[in-house]
């Protein structure tokens, strides 16, 4: 493969750790489109011969046939998924197969099919995500009103609708579609004529090529493209983030689903039980689903290590960008999936979450806010006497709304009886209008300017 | 501070963990922009008496003159920089302080301070990637016809220009700021008025907020808003990105300088010499650079972790989101700053450049493509040949191009009179003049469309 | 400083990204201890006259006394701690300041100079583990016997005894002091006397400098001395595995002291407010420890990031080793002190403890273990039956310990009388007397263990 | 397998992210011996009847010949290796196989499993490392006394011997073969008998499971055996810092064999070449090796972040934990044996070094230190003196050696004819004879004493 220079083979261990077939047949199909737009671009430059590029036309179609139906076997001794192509192709339409490579090198090749490979991954991912989006905005419909405990610290702060607790989640997401949009459109640039690293002088039409393969022009600098892994970093990048959102959503699935907490219940379909204990019913999506964000962080951290300090422009390094890429894609595809399915069946439990709303004082702020807003309170006295109101109902042993307004009274007189209806989680959700707050008049305001956000996107 | 509820107070390592004054003190002017707006919006909506607001305009204007002076007296009671803030307010103009923090909470006042912190942050992160960039413009300009080796795996693989070379990194930074960019869009919404998690009562006006703050709209969940650090790690994972791009120049002034290479040599004014050896010369500010960019994937790396499995809505995990970005941002800041001014004062040796580019039989491709071009050798064959003239070169000591016609025709008798002219270093870099090409034609084309294009940004 | 090749000073950006003065002054008590010691050496030895050193000594002893008085200027024209003692020595002393500096170099006084602070920082650490450890057993041994819910998957699994759970911590602490004392050993040789990178020619005696800096030997190889940093990478792999089990200890702190679980009530101290919301009461000090781990993880990737891919030996990149370390060592430090104060203080609420172990049918395993035990049938099938058992109390609205014999009998009759003791928790926790299991019986036969091993290591 | 307490089966999707057996089969030997010795523990301790034990050793035995013949069909319904193993052996010798799961769980199955596992992989990698310091050994000892530059920040600074240079990755090695025996040390504890998490009721006997599986004791705490992965972080933090070092080495292989250093020729057997450039000769090992560091740390971070903020005992986010440790493993593994072969091979030309050793006035060192020793001049004065020796020598365009002593004399008068001669490159190397110095004679006792400490380890 490498002519006339070499007269010894590898060694065995050098073979070993050289070849990544293994790893990138997987870009079959892009190594093929990518061959066939770079042949007809060759043919109509009048580098190739039309009958050459002809034959090599077929003979790729047919290796496409091949592959798809399993026939590809994998040879350490011609390394990668190209050599593979371009022997297989000489043993199907003889010494034109030679042709194919005129004006190219593995460099550039290897570069622009993993781009389309990465393009590719973004678009599926991008659908992943509307699918979740689209779970999220179902269940928060139905949830706009439903109350719940929102907290901070964990601790139990003000009531809070779950539809507005859902959407918090969809707005994550908003922003991670945009993510993967823009590393998509950054991306759409086609290495493929940059040869080596130098260009050629082959009077190839780099433009043919780009639009061929859908790219959205050629890259502007031959060494730059041969040597960019930056596509790679966009994905994982965009993909860390992602996965770091899902595990904030996993991590209160399964606090959900606590005995403690028992705001949800799981389905079988998405439970497991142990092999000792037949009690249990483990929430175990939920929890690869976390657990999946660790290595996918760990795929980003590989692909920064890997390009640190190299100098341009190719180097063997960059053949280890795909394990971490296909990688923390298959994680954050099936953690999408999962999370969709999971999100879709979660059974909620809405008389367990209105009692642990009310359990937790959580209506305090309310009374600070009519003192403010009624009688003229500083906000930083006020909250000083409802602080003191909720010492008063814990040393009774009861919730702040039990207290009687002569016990209210007697903590500050300033409190009317206008202040008790004001102190239920109904109340104190009905009352936070602001934009975006999560009184139910907002939320479903919010699901309508999501839906009608994403119509407009398509 | 938390008023009626709390007997005792805090434990001393408590109040040493606790404390938050000596890192986010930085953020003393964009707490007061945010004040000084919410003041003014609540002045506007009636919710405050136009007195109470002009005395705590007038309030927050003399605390700015005097943290300007420096007269910030850290107090690690009052925890943050926002409560320093507001006690100093209640020092100066009595109880009308306490109405300051009606309708806003900590949780939305320290999302909306760290916003504008890191949105002047990109901005002034793109000013300096722009003088990098300029600085590479400059330098190619003056070497597009300037030979050096091309290299790949760090071998010398056909000539290229110097000029070509500094355009790689040039393209790099210009995806570099496209990524600040699209952070600076995405990040661009107000979190003001999500109050502590839920939204507020009070009839608010969030887009006079948001307006008069820069932001293009108010956030759209106030869960989302006052636990989202997206901005954070996007600001994170575009400057690791930026790091490693100029690991990968520093690795190269750090090798082309080392006595082997020998192809630049760096003034005095950014070398460093040895406490022991007389006859050092060090880059150590490329060295940095790139000792800077483990560290800025370390802060990256912080981030992620910190956001790992946490429920809604804010946690105090979240105050550790700061460290990380201002290391990051200094040490990106000085690490453009020297790439900067190291760059534009680089002595280039093209002499030690040429002899190099034509020591490693670096046109060889160029003869395997005048044997595809003009004696319509198949591509396989054509480098098959081309690597025995190079191993005939080699055992007579000697470089490619150096072989007599009548050598290289002993080898393959295709070869004409007319190929030994390809072989010179200055031919090949002349011929490679496809789009993205390393042609000294092509070098100054992409200047100039370098140029256009940051132009039409502007 | 540099001597008589270089004519011009440094730019103004280079100054500012090379000085460490504001980093490393942090090791003057290390730099001064190191100097003294070779001071000392290369008198003995007679390479320096006894007067000289005797006004080194005095010269070195007064910079200590100047900067324990907090009299240290930076200036950053004299780069880093090493030039500001050698600057301020030559101001005490004269021209003999000029032969403290022969026969080493920089790059080994840094090296020397840092190992031993990274050694008391190990020993301070130790000494930290160590409290916590007390701490745990204290706590353990008031609740050997208290029944709370054992969980997998945080869903009830099995009762198990707060003693047990405790202990489990005291486990991962054994294992982190064995991981630091290990670091300790393996880092303990002294790399003074390496010079610049090859030795010295002067006759020194390095077996003698390093008894006197309390070191094990010298090490063996100039130029791995000058360029390890191995010590460093051990410091930060131990303390990121010390922070990710606090980590685990500070989530569990903040599940249990949640409303929904109610396991424990944090006490004033350790707990903060809310600038808006009265009723809260947050876990802040747990949750920091659990935001720290992701900064020392952080801190762990930034120098293995350095490290990769430097040529030997000494390079500038290693300068940015000092701050992800004393990064680590402050967070580790203040994370392990705030635990020990928190864990001291918890006040555990053993009722709810033991309502939430009854809640989850955490005796089927029992029920299963009986039905093998006493009625021979294999464990696959008598999980199946205790799972029926568990789905017929959920039919009931109940949990398995209230179902009557008959109940039992109908899903199997094997089962007898007998079974029904063993369904309460506290007969599940008082069975499990397997080595290393969570009866109360083997909870304090543990905590003597660790009392012994603890003693006897020291 | 979960039992009477569930009624559907698993979505489709759940089915796809909870299945393991892909991952884990890879343990099937470890699985298979402990359940042997599982049972025949339970038969010793009356717990199994003999019979019973009988069958399931067999059965146990058949699966693995079955397994070892490569009959291991896998299928996602029994989720992971140990429930493929119960079902077949249930499939074999009836009922009596539900027993084997008496007083065990798949918790401290798995966790015990890949203890085993870890251990072999340890066992593997100290090998593995012990031929790696082999190769350098043998090639230190051959040259021993071959000069090359000594650089720092890879500039020349003073001649070093090859062999000494060698002997600094060896020393090294010896720190990495140390982290992983006390990995292995600290890791032996044996988690069987722990059950679900709380320990069984079962009379078993642990000590002698731990016996029979190599282990030095049983573990201390159940809780915390199946809960604990810290021997896979000990694994992979000791594996990423080898990785480190293999980087540095192979950075200096690559450089080395560049054109401009020229310090080795890789032999073919370690060489690939270029599909399109006939020149090439490129160090793609070496390459390999290097980026593999960069997916090691990722594996180690990945495993970090995994463990961060997840409360006791299992979760399923544990099973995450295999990927990365068995993807560093195997990388390390190809690594260390890349390393060794292509150490054994390179094929070093000590004209080059020696040329380059010359070339950088390395000796510059040498000409203060013999100001200091004969003319007794302070050091920093004499380092003076001998950088404007070296000024005055680039000035003529010469080396600092081929200055004249009238030459030398005109910068300082007290230079006498008695430098000159250590102002060579073999005077110098051979002068630094300080412990751990560079000269031949101290390399040459390096490797003895070297060899002498690998003898006494084993």
């Amino acid at each position: 493969m490498w002519g006339g220079r070499f007269a010894g083979g590898p060694a065995d261990v050098m073979r070993e750790i050289n070849a990544s077939i293994a790893i990138d047949k997987r870009l079959w199909r892009e190594d093929l489109a990518a061959s066939r737009a770079h042949a007809a671009m060759l043919a109509q430059t009048g580098i190739l011969s039309s009958e050459d590029a002809a034959a090599i036309d077929q003979g790729l179609v047919a290796i496409a046939a091949e592959y798809e139906a399993g026939k590809l076997t994998e040879d350490p001794a011609l390394e990668d998924i190209h050599m593979h192509v371009e022997h297989r192709l000489g043993e199907l339409i003889g010494p034109a197969a030679g042709r194919l490579h005129t004006a190219r090198s593995r460099n550039d090749q290897v570069a622009n099919d993993f781009k389309l490979f990465v393009r590719s991954a973004i678009d599926e991912t991008l659908e992943r995500i509307d699918a979740l989006e689209e779970a999220l905005l179902t269940r928060a419909e139905e949830h706009a009103a439903t109350v719940m405990p929102g907290f901070t610290h964990l601790q139990s702060g003000q009531p809070v609708t779950l539809g507005h607790h859902l959407m918090a989640y969809q707005g994550m997401l908003v922003r991670d579609r945009s993510r993967f949009a823009d590393a998509r459109a950054r991306m759409n640039e086609c290495p493929l004529g940059s040869a080596a690293l130098a260009g050629t002088g082959f009077p190839i039409d780099r433009d043919a090529t780009a639009r061929a393969l859908g790219f959205d022009r050629p890259s502007a600098n031959s060494l730059d493209a041969v040597s960019d892994r930056d596509f790679v970093v966009d994905y994982l990048s965009a993909a860390a983030l992602t996965a770091i959102h899902l595990s904030r959503l996993a991590e209160e699935i399964i606090l959900w689903s606590s005995q403690p907490f028992g705001f949800v219940t799981l389905p079988d379909a998405w439970s497991t039980g142990s092999s000792i204990m037949p009690n249990k019913r483990n929430p175990d999506a939920a929890e690869l689903v976390r657990g999946h964000s660790a290595r996918i962080v760990g795929d980003l951290v590989a692909l920064l290590v890997l390009l640190k300090g190299l100098p341009l422009a190719y180097a063997k390094d960059l053949q280890d960008d795909k394990p971490p890429l296909f990688d923390a894609h298959d994680l954050l595809s099936l953690s999408l999936a999962a999370m969709t399915g999971m999100l879709a069946d979660l059974v909620f439990v809405p008389e367990r979450m209105r009692a642990a709303a009310a359990a937790g004082h959580a209506t305090a702020t309310d009374l600070a806010d009519w003192l403010v807003r009624e009688a003229n309170v500083p906000f930083r006295e006020a909250h000083h006497i409802a602080g003191r109101a909720v010492a008063a109902a814990e040393a009774r042993g009861a919730v702040l709304d039990a207290l009687s307004l002569d016990e209210l009274r007697a903590i500050d007189s300033r409190i009317g009886e206008a202040a008790l209806p004001v102190l239920t989680v109904e109340a104190s959700v009905a009352s936070r209008v602001s934009a975006g707050g999560t009184a139910p008049v907002r939320v479903i305001e919010a699901i309508a300017a999501a839906r009608a956000a994403r119509r407009s996107d398509k």
